[in-house]
């Protein structure tokens, strides 16, 4: 199913060198403000560019064509298009014969019996989350307009890197610094980047999400729980091995009576081991979720894959354009899947 | 949203002290045979008797009301209720006024305007997985099904706990009896949980599950990946904080060439590092993941919580019958969650 | 699919001569009054019993077994089972061999490879259109629960018999009467019914549908329109040939400038040939349609059929309990039908 | 919801005056032969320029953006858009004060709070039947693909109009020649087409559309009978007063031993008045069911509306390029919307 969401409903289409990729947006409250500039500051940061992210660079400039006039939305489906020019098909003929290891080549082969189109990964190119970005402006846009109008306290969400190469950002930076944007990459990650870069190797990283002010009440008991519902549309990311709320994984070896949040003077919790979410519905503390990220699978450094020409194994160099670490693009993308999510939950609510 | 799944669909009712609870499936082929010693079997490993489970018994005797004649499934909605017997429901008056923390009474009093079912959670209680694993055996033979008919290798999904209390279980057992039912629990976990007995506290557990043998090319790239459906899945399980495919969490600190699994010989990967998907699409690779459970919310040891009644903060020690180790039970929930996806994925699936 | 709505969603199970019938209602608000006797009215207006219907009898005792606190609503599933005890099953072995034309029987057979519970027609059994009355009263609850929280005026669906064997209502009876309950039925009607009996044959009718007074702005221009979401529920209902809105088939002949319904001086139409629905959306006027049920299937007279057990074609005699007029007991189904979809648009919509 | 289908999906987007209007198609299977030639006969039969139809001509090109590759479908997301470029948006200006009876001027400011980009009815607008035809090309090609693979007898998709301005065409020619393509139009029709056009009036019309040959056991007892389906996509059709199968209303006039189809020597009906249907099952006769549409909205001659801008009733003059019979253009877009059921039935069926 290519759809997510209930009332808010988000629909991608499109290859990584195909003509046109896009979104379209269903159940769009009419009467928000959107003008194209909504989308630059979202989009520039999930864009390539820095060390470390390919060097293919695009425009990547929205093309708004339903669902918006004279600069407001409609309540008409809503359709984001991007342009694909800067592809270079060649570099993939390749991978029909020798799937590259950790990539979907030899999945989608499979499923889709030789007919997908394999330039640039096609629809499971991580080019994908760009029209995700581009929802995930309009989900943020429905967000704050349900604070405005309920005087709700739903704010923005808000994900960065928190691990990258094993190494905790706690552990090289101050806690006020990373507070701000990550524009400035801490120089422990920056030298496992440098070095990846030189052994044509690739590296992963965690991405934190944080929404702090969020109204309690969202989400069901079965079987949207707002856990549920998130770690749905973020294990639609490419690149995704887990997700774990609150505690995480810790709480797996945490004493009860260390891991339940107590509850506090104002009748809410004074920690926050839940991750905001208690019975799979959000108690008002801040909704918190960390996501695994794996290394870029498209290395330089060679490889062992199976040559389905020769049909003997073969050693594969992944050439072409690629990110050392592509999670360094991934929070901006964490962050429209979660509001994506949330605008949903704020829609259906009757409050 | 009660129902989960889009060809195989699964709706969940009932509250913990109601009259009954059960599960409506819709979309099961008809002609499956099906009886109730069926559920025996998957129902006695969910339920509790042995040592840190609760000692509430219920009969959890499964009636099939509709969608079954003569043995046989026949293809109309297929219903099973249980009744709640052993119900003591004076124990939650309580907790009206003082919710216990890691409880879902805040949320939901929050959410349904103080009307929700307050006796033994409600419907946010564990017990509502009874109708659950009942889903999950349906699905199981509709996975033998798809097997026997069309031949492909689609087996069994075999879930266990593989940590408890932060022991892992390779540390204190050998690997083959862990194969084997988990009837016998290894002596550091028997220990650990006798000792949180006594300290009237509660543990929490890594449940990890396989599908040893299961055909590639289920799930899709965007947005029902494998990992999103079983995911959403899993998260409706009350007390999940985590789920990680393959490395999970640790393919954040490994390099590319480390994580990506090399393809031999046969076309198939030489490791797992993926959990069995790329892409969202199931590579003919064990299915793997793993799924972290909180300790029992519900405990003896005195805990912080808001007064309501009195405005102010109070100590509360949870009365009434209760698991201290809850994910003892979880492993056959586990697999009835992935076993539903499954169902679903191999119904929608053309061949 | 065995689910309607989305919002406000609808389960239906059971066969005719199983052990539980029943529906499972998810979405329904937390906190509306709801008892055993809400249920009544609607249950004694589609029960048996006059001239013209089955002489089964059932009780109908309606079972909230789910979703009902203390007099209320509770926001989880809401479901309802009724028992199945006055089942003569033996009637229905004779037609497997020889299906009854106009039912089911074979199509069940061809669908479900003969697994279908034959029993009543199983899940096919008019019987099933109890829960769909029990789920209306619950949506029913629900409209005029909207109306009381936002002051709007939507109001009661009422669904009455204007045609019966060809003989139109006004014909036969003056306009007052028939405003009122249809307790007394048209002597002309009467007499058709009687002559029927006698004959062995069966009738059919029109059932003219009204919602007197909705708010304008439900439904969507593409693909759920209300005309859209009504014409699919109410062709779930057994024995439904037509339905058209306002001018229906009429509409066809006339012009422009005599269907278009001229705006007033309140800017409402002035008359109401559009049935209350512009562009797929509610205008504000009386939302009305018209639905043709077909005469009763099964009838005493001798019809042709297919003998499988010989292999040939010969005369069956349909025996049993039979309404003559089925359609006497359809109004409150499609009042029913009409409630769950306006219940479900209520819900969705933002106001 | 902007979508239809489960398995095969169809989203529809875009404005009458929009950018772009377009359709993403989801669950089409992987290697169906499509290219832009495959739309042309569709999209001609759905053009205006014949006489009766609007003079406003588009070159109604399909872009197909994604989802193909090297000339098949390759699984994923399909995409085809139009450009609008024929577009005179000052016609339209007037109508915000003065809304068109008939249309939905007045429903869809209410609904959007006047934020509908009112340009030639934006999305309400019957130009979006271009996507839908668009997608029926994909749906009926899927049907034959059904019918190669499986050797079925799923056929063509026939619609056409058999009354108009209230004439049959039974009257007014032999049924041979009806048979062929439409393309000369009866002497009575057109005579009330000229008629119409002189006295800047419009007329109505009534399709009949016949699948005549299909499997049985398409569609679900509930709520998913074939009739719904069907209805609920055929009254998403701008200008839809009616449907009904088989005999239809005829029906509530019959009595069940006229009505009921007798079974023949090869179990199959001999004649055909429940129009291919029983209990919302396919049953292997020719589906058959016929579509009342209105006349056009839009007309010259004076109607009566109100001026929202003067506060008072007012006369109105629709100027513009206006369809006097749009129905002339409906019977493709009516198979279009029954392509689309039936190959949403048809992927998902296990056969």
């Amino acid at each position: 199913m290519n759809t997510f969401g209930r009332k808010f409903r988000v629909s991608i289409f499109g290859e990584s060198h195909g003509e046109l990729i896009g979104v379209v947006l269903d159940g769009v409250p009419a009467g928000l403000e959107l003008a194209q500039e909504d989308f630059t500051k979202d989009i520039l940061r999930r864009k390539s560019g820095a060390k470390g992210t390919t060097p293919r660079i695009e425009a990547d400039k929205p093309r708004i064509v339903s669902g918006v006039y004279e600069g407001h939305t409609t309540g008409a489906p809503l359709t984001i298009v991007f342009e694909n020019t800067n592809t270079k098909s060649k570099d993939y003929a390749l991978f029909a014969d020798m799937p590259r290891p950790g990539h979907a080549d030899l999945t989608a082969a499979l499923k889709w019996d030789d007919c997908q189109d394999p330039r640039g990964g096609g629809h499971f190119s991580g080019r994908l989350t760009l029209p995700v970005v581009a929802a995930g402006v309009v989900a943020k846009k429905i967000l704050e307009d349900a604070t405005i109008l309920d005087d709700t306290p739903v704010n923005a969400v808000e994900a960065r890197i928190v691990e990258l190469a094993g190494i905790s950002l706690l552990g090289v930076t101050d806690e006020n610094q990373t507070q701000c944007s990550q524009s400035t990459i801490p120089a422990a990650w920056q030298q496992a980047i440098d070095q990846a870069i030189q052994e044509g190797d690739s590296l992963g990283a965690v991405v934190e999400c944080v929404v702090p002010s969020i109204d309690p009440g969202y989400g069901e008991p079965f079987w949207d729980s707002v856990e549920s519902l998130i770690a749905h549309a973020v294990f639609s990311i490419p690149g995704v091995r887990g997700i774990e709320f609150g505690d995480g994984f810790r709480a797996a070896a945490m004493k009860g009576s260390e891991h339940n949040d107590p509850i506090g003077a104002d009748g809410r919790p004074t920690r926050n081991g839940a991750g905001g979410v208690n019975g799979g519905i959000t108690n008002g503390a801040p909704l918190t979720f960390r996501v695994a990220f794996k290394p870029t699978s498209s290395i330089r450094k060679p490889q062992q894959t199976f040559n389905f020409a020769k049909g003997v194994t073969d050693t594969l160099e992944v050439p072409g354009r690629h990110d050392v670490c592509f999670a360094l693009r991934a929070p901006v993308v964490v962050e429209a899947m979660t509001a994506i999510v949330l605008a949903d939950l704020v829609l259906l609510s009757d409050r």
